[in-house]
């Protein structure tokens, strides 16, 4: 199973692929797309839209994890975020993925084990975790960390799934307990 | 040329289309895109992304006009509208539109003369404007709203862009004074 996982900004957008054998991960890109601040707005869309579309056609993921973003104190940063979030969730979901959302705090978690890790904590456990020679830069380092807590819950959501007839029926849907 | 207008929205985004010759308008089409609420964010996007696609297919607009949002008191709420305002762009730009952007204000002046025009005011001059046989939805009103504010801006920007080498030099660039 290809994963793509997918750090979203305005500025810079991470992206992560990894591919998942059993347990083992194994790294396959990562990188960033950037969007020119002189520009306005739709054209810095466009750019995440299509550098997404560009990965989806060159590495061919199964499917998709995003970071959750928070809400800024400025407000319209809140907003131009917010908007890169939903260009980059559209690249996704037109690619024809599923794509599931974690939280920086969930994906801290799944990296390093305490979801109160430090970026550099970050970047020395994904290059760890994927056998890298260097540390990928942050972007790249939290868009491969969404792609492997999507890797490890799908594993718990899994188990989860195998277990839960015996605890009173309940089934997966979509990943979801119903 | 025929001009696509959209009032995003998570909920309901409105779409306008409508034909300007000359300094005349015509009425084409309307209406709003709605995503259920019960859904996940990535599948309410791609509702919102595969509906513009769809309108675009449809109509085939030489250029597209958006509304810019206000920051909410909730931030989370603008958050959610950021995104919702981002898959629209991005299906307009994937559509390979230009895309222009006026703010509320702006488009009431536009259609009603004054900036401070009630819902019903912009409802009932934009179907006096486009010689509708009723009024059309809030959404679907303020969708054409913007649709016309950019068809007299245009005219307005070629006006200027007519007279301002006599006032200097300025040239037209991408519909901006350079």
């Amino acid at each position: 199973m290809i994963i793509l996982g997918i750090d979203p900004g305005l500025r810079t957008t991470g992206f992560g692929v990894i591919e998942k054998h059993g347990s083992k991960l194994r790294y396959i890109a990562s990188g960033t797309i950037k969007t020119g601040s002189e520009s306005a707005l739709p054209p810095r869309l466009k750019v995440i839209f299509a550098g997404i579309a560009e990965i989806i056609r060159t590495y061919n993921p199964d499917c998709a994890a995003i970071e959750k973003v928070f809400v800024n104190v400025n407000p319209q940063s809140t907003l131009l975020l917010g908007q890169a979030r939903g260009a980059a969730i559209t690249a996704l979901v037109g690619g024809d993925l599923d794509v599931a959302e974690y939280t920086a705090l969930q994906v801290k978690q799944a990296v390093t084990g305490t979801g109160k890790a430090e970026k550099a904590q970050v970047q020395e456990m994904v290059a760890r975790l994927l056998v890298l020679p260097g540390l990928p830069g942050t972007d790249a380092a939290d868009a491969l960390g969404v792609a492997i807590c999507h890797a490890n819950s799908h594993d718990a959501l899994a188990l989860i799934g195998a277990v839960a007839p015996a605890l009173g029926g309940l089934r997966m849907k979509r990943g979801r307990l119903v």
